[in-house]
């Protein structure tokens, strides 16, 4: 990580720290990301000078979370062309980072397209790797709006499903404002609920192995006013068994073509749990989330991560930096399961809901008609 | 804890150290426990030489899983009595160490009745406190004779739902030689398994919040040699999907006469899934366990534990002594649900496998029927 360097500077903060920032100081362009592998215990950013120390950030899950991988990966391509880099070789670097998260790969195109279609009509490098910027704070500005939009479609959704109001919505991993140009996805929607006093508890799953949920979700939550608890992924199960849970809101990863939904891992027995208990499961997530190329769950790859996340304890103080950056639990050589996220099949969720509306019973003909809406008014 | 004190000897230790053991030094008779908490990082020992020391030890799962707690509680009165303390008082605050375990309620029960029944025939405390002892031996060698039965049945159980063999089992916190004076519950039908080559994969669920599947379930797997992986609870949902599980194995620490069975935090979930995907959901418990006392789920009272457990991270480094006693993750303040046990109701279980047989389907006239064969055997 020879380019991407701690930079912390308390005082002069603003109250809130964007997810991912542009910036150009004299040196040079940069891409500064809040470093979520630290929150809640430091506010620490990261400075990215190229795409390598980027394609860093984003394995360690320094940055992290679809949407805003995929704002992390336009803005990626726009800083190799800016610092002068081989574009195509930082967008192909960039796309492979992680697998599952459709959004980056998304994010990394558009702007290596912007770049590719500029120097092929002017010659111009410095020209392309403008409009290859543009084209990152496209996919910024239009992921902030459609924020925006998603948590007017899900308060709405949750209104009409819920008609007695007084939410208790659980949710796992994180998907606020750290994940996103805006105020995140299911994260957004549960915030919508509170501001409108409709929100009675927000039940955060702490969501191991690396407690997204417990770590931001919570920071997220506090930062905001919100009432929530936290809790082991265990024990959502007894929650529901009592009545606890009236709805469950989550992000995603990918959506397939047919509805099938890959988020982080634990999604998936929620979805069952709910199945089980009657209560709605609803997905929240851009319509760029939903990829027509992946036909089916079994089509998704699902990212297998180390196994030292799950056989060792790590904390914010201790960043994921590799083998051995934490405290041992179980015995040494124990082989680990640790898959990075689950597919929870279209039968199993209630809607998903995206900027352009929500779709529900969630079919293959629904989501592909959200998705020919938005090409309508989003240009490629 | 001032008479609990660490005790640590690791060249003259044999190979297994049990999870307890009476001695009797010349300074007088002590109960020697392995500290779970500090599994598998260290193997440590406390010397309890009082019941009040006991409690702590069981407040702070030094000592812990239900059929050990219940040698445990048997042996702390024996104590009580061997060091001329009130018997009775110390009966008292044993029982009501923790809540759920109905095994912990009824060794003391034994203990402190066969003291009662001696002191009043012969009016010696000597000979009372030697009655003490000799009902805690025998509620430590009949767990022990009991582990053993359970194991053959269980072992049949599998191989009659499963008639394949290779069986691939998940199971849940902890259930071996540390819960129990023989080879356990659950954990015990798997090392059959194991031991006859039918064991294909333990899948062993770390079991949040105290991690007593990554600690201890993987120790013990790994000291007899079996082909064991571990996950992150939420990751039992993916393998159920992928059909990766032919069984789950659990134990329990109160069954309620209806069938309904009280297990570790996250067992619930687990019946979920395994009726979801069709997996025989085998709980494996001691007739002791039982508790006819208890009608029904409902009447169960479930232990709800101090939310530092979930908002700190805790490894076995860190003995779990107080709040504050491992490393913040989620923000501070932050309020958590940290139920210890959750209930599955009769019709999710597939079977209950005791010493005395197995029950399937679980309803209430099979369970009184295995209790009263027990009661035949076993002296009161």
């Amino acid at each position: 990580m020879a380019d991407q360097y701690a930079q912390s500077g308390e005082d002069k903060r603003p109250a809130e720290i964007p997810a991912i920032r542009w910036e150009e100081p004299p040196e040079g362009p940069v891409l500064v990301l809040l470093d979520q592998t630290r929150l809640p215990a430091e506010e620490v950013e990261l400075v990215c000078t190229d795409a390598s120390a980027l394609v860093e950030a984003i394995r360690s899950l320094a940055v992290r979370g679809a949407p805003l991988l995929g704002i992390a990966g336009a803005y990626g391509v726009a800083l190799a062309a800016a610092r002068g880099f081989d574009v195509e070789e930082a967008a192909a670097a960039l796309e492979s980072a992680r697998p599952t998260a459709v959004n980056l790969s998304l994010g990394v195109h558009r702007a290596a397209s912007a770049h590719r279609t500029a120097l092929a009509s002017t010659g111009d490098p410095t020209a392309a790797a403008t409009a290859a910027l543009a084209a990152a704070r496209t996919v910024h500005q239009e992921d902030a709006e459609a924020s925006g939009r998603m948590a007017v479609h899900g308060l709405a959704l949750l209104d009409e499903l819920l008609p007695g109001g007084g939410h208790r919505i659980l949710t796992h991993c994180n998907t606020g404002s750290l994940v996103s140009g805006g105020e995140g996805t299911a994260f957004a929607v549960a915030l919508a609920a509170h501001r409108v006093g409709r929100l009675r508890r927000l039940w955060v799953d702490e969501t191991r192995p690396l407690l997204q949920g417990a770590r931001l979700t919570a920071y997220e939550a506090a930062r905001r006013g919100m009432a929530y608890t936290l809790l082991t992924d265990n024990a959502a199960g007894s929650l529901f068994a009592a009545g606890e849970v009236d709805a469950v809101l989550i992000g995603a990863d990918r959506i397939a073509a047919d509805g099938s939904v890959a988020n982080k891992v634990g999604s998936y027995p929620l979805a069952v749990l709910a199945r089980y208990h009657h209560v709605p499961f609803i997905v929240v997530a851009p319509v760029t989330t939903v990829d027509p190329g992946t036909p089916d769950g079994a089509s998704i790859e699902v990212e297998q991560r180390p196994g030292y996340e799950v056989t060792d304890v790590l904390a914010p103080q201790m960043p994921v930096t590799g083998a051995g950056g934490g405290i041992a639990v179980a015995p040494l050589g124990t082989q680990a399961y640790n898959p990075a996220f689950d597919v929870t099949p279209p039968e199993l969720v209630t809607a998903i809901v995206t900027e352009e509306g929500a779709v529900s019973p969630v079919t293959a003909e629904g989501l592909a008609e959200l998705c020919a809406r938005s090409r309508q008014v989003t240009p490629g």
